[in-house]
């Protein structure tokens, strides 16, 4: 039987500036724009082959995925038939080079991955654009792992245009992300249900009207590379969002201990002239963003943080693409 | 030389609704109602004496106090001399039955316990809505300490009416606050500072904006004895403030690792059917509010979770009273 393949790449992303509930949760249209980075040594590869099997599969790190997690899978590899033309059910088979339960999310690689490589194997030359509103339908903050180095997912009037666009390449700005890994003491709620309690928080509506100012500042601190901007900015972007977060009903708290701690240490450290800055997930981890030249020196500052269990580092990154 | 004294004694309060920026700083007119509890284990004992002093002294827990402390006690006292025609200079001798530097603001029972004492010393008979007044002009929050058991501070339209009035007397609700005394790693800064930043924050708008609703289920809660409400909504209004407090500029983060894990902790015994719910004000300290017949259970428990030094336990209190 004839089958059609091909393997992709992807990274994650870090947020400067969140994305934090829908206007449509189906079509995972946001209530405002969003600005990230994509981290160049962590990766999901994903190969999809169409044709060879009865119904969709789905392998993550080598363990089969059913239920919901296929679903979601499956959904996106529909409107690739559907574009196509095909009617060919696809195996899936996906890769994280990043440990599974340190807190990092797969879905925005994965499903960058998973579009880019579906849409190759069925035969289509998606362009960009469509190729991050495919991501995006799979998990909104994929659509920024589509494009390369520094990117702006602009909310668009609708499902066509709310894609992802890069602002500036990975070697325009030589920042490092450590991630200080920060066990979760519960199962955190995941981001897909968290969205849709945005709107239970009486500071939800304040977060999204002040976004428009928080998004023009955080751009010009990447294309002027000004880190003291970028620093302030990206920090109360995050705290906005975990306002939100903390305060919807019901409440969602992803800071544990050693998350204030390193929020701390990071503010401390700023004051003293060290050039970081925090940003955090919907998770406990603590992405610390510095320039590159400092991230030697930042990785060892936070592995001495008590209840800091490792700290990853990683530059900026390139876009998703196609691996032969 | 003819002396005139009296001593008062008032207990600092707890707020469920926070009182956090003012609409008009000097006359200290908050920009929302605020609810709170007297705290009867807790207080401060002052004495005024006009005449036999060339100056206005002020002494706290036996320690000379010049500057910024003592300017802000003459300026109570100004105010009572124009009222009662009298141009003498006093002594004020203050004292606290609860430890300095445990992280428990005395500027509540202090300005409550200071205008009763120094009113009464000067001859005028006020009516406790004066009272709350004059206290109010001394520290915002120490209007509340006026009144006695549960007690709402209105905004008012003016200085004349925003004054604090009893919702109901100590014995209607047996609720006790224990208090989870966490070392804060750094000085905080004085709420009166703080008040002044509350505009500087996107959230403090929409957090007033909703303090209305917040208010009336807390008033009701308190009216109908109905613990989960009292929990569900104090809890929010203390994580909508320290949001608004993260998210000022400059941001003001009072929270500790151990703050976080205090409030983990009692959402955790709540999801198991203990009455607990936490509220914080601004410093590192948890007030966990439960009925009293929790309260040993309550204090065993916290004491247990690293980073607490010490569970201070107390009833719901009376008003400021005047000591023979």
């Amino acid at each position: 039987m004839k089958t059609m393949s091909a393997t992709a790449q992807a990274s994650p992303n870090i947020a400067f500036i969140k994305y934090w509930g829908n206007r449509h949760s189906a079509l995972r249209l946001p209530v405002n724009g969003s600005i990230s980075m994509n981290l160049a040594n962590l990766h999901t590869r994903t190969t999809v082959t169409f044709g060879g099997v009865e119904q969709d599969s789905l392998h993550i790190n080598g363990l089969p995925v059913s239920g919901k997690g296929l679903q979601r899978v499956s959904a996106i590899l529909g409107l690739v038939r559907q574009r196509a033309g095909i009617s060919l059910a696809a195996e899936v088979v996906s890769e994280n080079n990043f440990p599974t339960g340190a807190g990092i999310a797969s879905s925005a690689s994965g499903f960058a991955a998973l579009a880019l490589a579906a849409s190759q194997a069925a035969g289509l030359n998606l362009e960009q654009a469509a190729l991050s509103r495919l991501a995006r339908l799979g998990s909104g903050s994929a659509s920024r792992s589509i494009p390369s180095g520094f990117v702006e997912w602009q909310m668009g009037s609708g499902d066509e245009d709310s894609v992802a666009v890069s602002i500036a390449p990975p070697e325009h700005w030589a920042l490092a992300d450590c991630v200080a890994v920060v066990a979760a003491a519960e199962k955190d709620t995941g981001s897909s249900e968290g969205h849709d309690l945005a709107p239970s928080s009486p500071l939800q509506a304040a977060r999204v009207a002040d976004a428009p100012r928080r998004l023009e500042i955080c751009r010009r601190a990447i294309l002027e590379r000004d880190f003291t901007a970028l620093a302030e900015i990206i920090e109360q972007d995050s705290d906005l969002m975990h306002a939100v977060m903390m305060t919807s009903r019901p409440a969602l708290f992803y800071w544990q201990p050693a998350t204030l701690s390193v929020m701390a240490a990071v503010r401390r450290s700023r004051r003293e002239g060290q050039p970081l800055a925090y940003t955090i997930d919907a998770g406990a981890n603590v992405h610390v963003i510095c320039p590159q030249s400092h991230a030697a020196q930042a990785q060892q500052m936070l592995s001495q943080i008590p209840g800091v269990q490792a700290v990853l580092v990683s530059p900026v990154g390139g876009g998703a693409l196609i691996l032969p």
